[in-house]
């Protein structure tokens, strides 16, 4: 059995969603020695997440912003929690909607994604910073 | 510790939730051998999902199909990503807000579910054809 | 290698977000003998859920409750499912949006959440009554 994590900072990313695929994978070459398993990717953060999508047509993250946007709004009046900015209570929502993190099997030491598929960070502030990962790899 | 992983592909289903416990634990047997663990399963698409819940009255799946078609609906003037059909980019959304994985304990050669869960496939296109999956359990 | 896995139960909470992040550490000093692993928590119910978010002002809590039901609002129309209250269909539906799974990475022994996370328990039902929580730690 084995068990590998590391923790990662990627570089700042405005806010919207972006494929992190590559970044990941160049992170973590770890990946290659796990014949069957699994790479986990963990956020450690409450206003960014993960999710897994097309990653091939830029467009659909843009639809992805347009959307998220509209289905949990800013400055809707029922919100509370308003003092870090218009942008933070939405941040928080849309994090726990989509997920803080992402799993995908390993098969002969490389990512089995479908052929479509990558990571994507979904960073919900207008400024997120550089946000930290932990990458896990485990299996046989 | 024990890891198996296979692949296998669902029959095609229509546009809509529907259960899929039994066809998965049909299709992996390899969790009987396993005494404490977990099942996972993770799908190999962008516009089809997984999510655990009610499987037992149909009804339930029925009205996720209705609300989810409302929570994220076609034709929206903001989407850019439209070549591919109307059903296509409302699809990506709903894959990401549903997941692409979900795991379940394992106790004692059977999945620890609660009394009324099971599994969906939630098929988000109206032709997804026939969905692939790996099925991984691991424990001891 | 190492896997535990044990069953607990939670105390009833009224419908609404819920932090149990020190419940569950309570509940699993398993925790403390893996130096690298995983925190699984899975709850055994389909009209609660489980995510991990803002776990220092409560106030974050009160505005999910307000926007999920905005979002999955009772008594809408097209609703087929509706012999169990008019809270039940709903709280299916913000179950999978949300989850039934969190997971959490272990480093010496210890969570590794960043600054600001924790995990809610999302009781979706008016009256839920008390959940079971399968709670699983694996790792070396």
């Amino acid at each position: 059995m084995i068990f590998e994590q590391k923790e990662i900072q990627l570089q700042p990313y405005k806010r919207g969603f972006h494929s992190i695929t590559e970044a990941v994978i160049r992170a973590f070459p770890e990946i290659k020695i796990i014949e069957k398993g699994f790479l986990k990717v963990f956020i450690k953060h409450t206003s960014a997440s993960l999710t897994i999508n097309e990653d091939a047509d830029p467009s659909v993250r843009v639809d992805f912003e347009s959307h998220f946007n509209k289905m949990v709004a800013e400055n809707e009046p029922y919100y509370i929690h308003t003092y870090e900015g218009s942008d933070d209570m939405p941040a928080h929502l849309k994090a726990s909607l989509l997920g803080s993190t992402v799993e995908i099997p390993i098969a002969k030491g490389r990512l089995n994604l479908g052929t479509w598929q990558g990571i994507y960070l979904c960073e919900h502030r207008n400024y997120g910073g550089a946000r930290k990962l932990v990458l896990s790899a485990f299996g046989v």
